[in-house]
């Protein structure tokens, strides 16, 4: 999950300064800035690129703005049509400004601190794309998919393309692990999942192995239920990214088994603080740090977080030793 | 799922002379009118009470009101001393405008339609009344639930006691079958899902058995993923309805040996109709139609579905035949 963020003083002390959302991921300085501060204030074992999923779509020629209070605003694709005129030509130069965030992070970071890149699932980002922002039912995109498979498979495929493209350029730049965000693959039935979310995810996976062998990817196909057995098998992907509903004795038998897991601790236990947070902590170290574990929250941190809770958090991590 | 609404006609010209939507459902000839409506157009085999989960909390003294484009606005409880202030004492005398829009229709009603009640879950209906409406993240309630979790249990409580009462007096008013939502059962970790929204739905489920034990229940936990096995094992209700993310195989392995399931079309497919509308449902027949089902949506019908999609739909459902 994002690390920084509005939960901690100096990233609103910094904001206020740095213009719009967008322009501030798009800035090297600035956004590698933002990335290094909650590694500064808990030293974290891995530091995540401060970025946002619609750079890509940015880059890709759409226009896309954030709106206070509002989130996201993009200028929406509403036919067929929209999607030949998106820019691939030209897109490593209008990246540029990312990669330059990183190789400054691996400059700028500690060196035990891995460096991880990311980029949002190609039905992510799509839905944003055709909703021109958030949604509470993504009834547009869905339709546009139900209705019209095949436009819908080629900006499927187009975002393919350049996500994969995009995670090679943040491995080239420095970059030393990836995550897939797909934040709202759990709004579809099965095969529409397999299709929109599972074979991209396995597609874009299998291209930047071939270009880069060595460098992990986790996946995060939230509210999958069931289906994050299916990720485990079919995706690709060292290390599944479990959301705050997924049961963790089913994780450690069904999922942990094929991949590594992340997670999952739900962002308002971490909010509430005290005995809750101690105690979803501790059950989810119990169970699942045995085996192949990276700690995280099961959703983004809220902007209301106590930062001493999650300083609390990061003690009881660090702590947690195996039963004897 | 709700069948009367907006995308009728016939609903969107009564409603015009109906005044606000929770006077609408507290006026037993309307109310009663506008759950017919959908039944004189397609005859579906069951048909649900028109009415609102929220008529609850406004039987408790809470102000509910319904406004245009924005959805449900309630004065959130915002501390425990609240809740002792809710109105349980002359509960059923608030509630009589449901219960006689009940006995109208069970009057109206053609014999061969069964009459379903329902209540909203109390984790559910709690978190509109602590959110004071619809919520992104319910970051209040759960808060609530985290940090003090005994008044927390109080408001759980005497929500199970009086949806428990209330769905009895649907039963004795006439209903055949009931349903309980938990609309926002899919956003906890499993321990809490347990407390506030497996035991409370098993409690209800036994009370009202022992009052009435002829009358089925089915009980909605929406977004429980793999959980939903557990609910089929636990809650003691007759039939689970599935939302859409559920795989179908696995429900027919997991879930549909243990109860009967209800389910669960993508109302987005039914939105865009054709080719996907006709292959998704055929998909839900052919994996669960065999066994114990009750064909319905796998979340609410959005208000800008054509009609003539259901009337497609309806017929493709009455058409279908186990394979020989």
């Amino acid at each position: 999950m994002r690390q920084a963020g509005r939960y901690l003083p100096e990233y609103r002390e910094l904001r206020a300064r740095t213009g719009d959302f967008l322009t501030t991921c798009l800035t090297p300085e600035v956004a590698a800035e933002i990335t290094l501060q909650p590694i500064r204030r808990f030293a974290f074992d891995a530091a995540i690129l401060f970025s946002d999923i619609l750079v890509l779509p940015h880059a890709l020629g759409q226009s896309v703005r954030f709106e206070e209070g509002r989130g996201p605003v993009l200028g929406a694709l509403t036919r067929a049509a929209d999607i030949d005129d998106l820019a691939v030509r030209g897109l490593v130069d209008r990246l540029a400004p990312v990669y330059e965030t990183v190789r400054r992070l691996r400059t700028d970071l500690p060196a035990q601190t891995t460096l991880v890149g990311f980029a949002g699932a190609p039905w992510t980002v799509a839905s944003y794309m055709i909703e021109g922002g958030s949604s509470k039912d993504f009834a547009t995109a869905k339709a546009w998919a139900y209705q019209d498979p095949v436009s819908f498979q080629r900006l499927i495929d187009l975002l393919v393309d350049t996500t994969a493209e995009y995670l090679i350029g943040q491995v080239e730049a420095g970059a030393e692990a990836l995550q897939l965000f797909d934040s709202w693959a759990g709004v579809w039935p099965e095969p529409a999942l397999r299709r929109w979310c599972l074979d991209p995810a396995r597609t874009i996976r299998a291209r930047v192995r071939a270009a880069h062998p060595d460098v992990p990817m986790i996946v995060f196909p939230r509210g999958v239920g069931v289906l994050y057995e299916t990720f485990a098998e079919e995706c690709g992907a060292e290390g599944l990214s479990l959301d705050t509903t997924v049961p963790l004795s089913w994780a450690r038998d069904r999922v942990q088994t094929k991949v590594a897991v992340q997670g999952n601790l739900d962002p308002i236990a971490l909010l509430a603080g005290g005995d809750a947070q101690r105690a979803e902590t501790a059950r989810i170290l119990d169970t699942l740090a045995a085996k192949p574990f990276i700690f995280n929250l099961g959703h983004g941190i809220l902007p209301q977080t106590p930062p001493e809770h999650v300083r609390t958090l990061v003690d009881q991590v660090r702590a947690w030793r195996a039963p004897a």
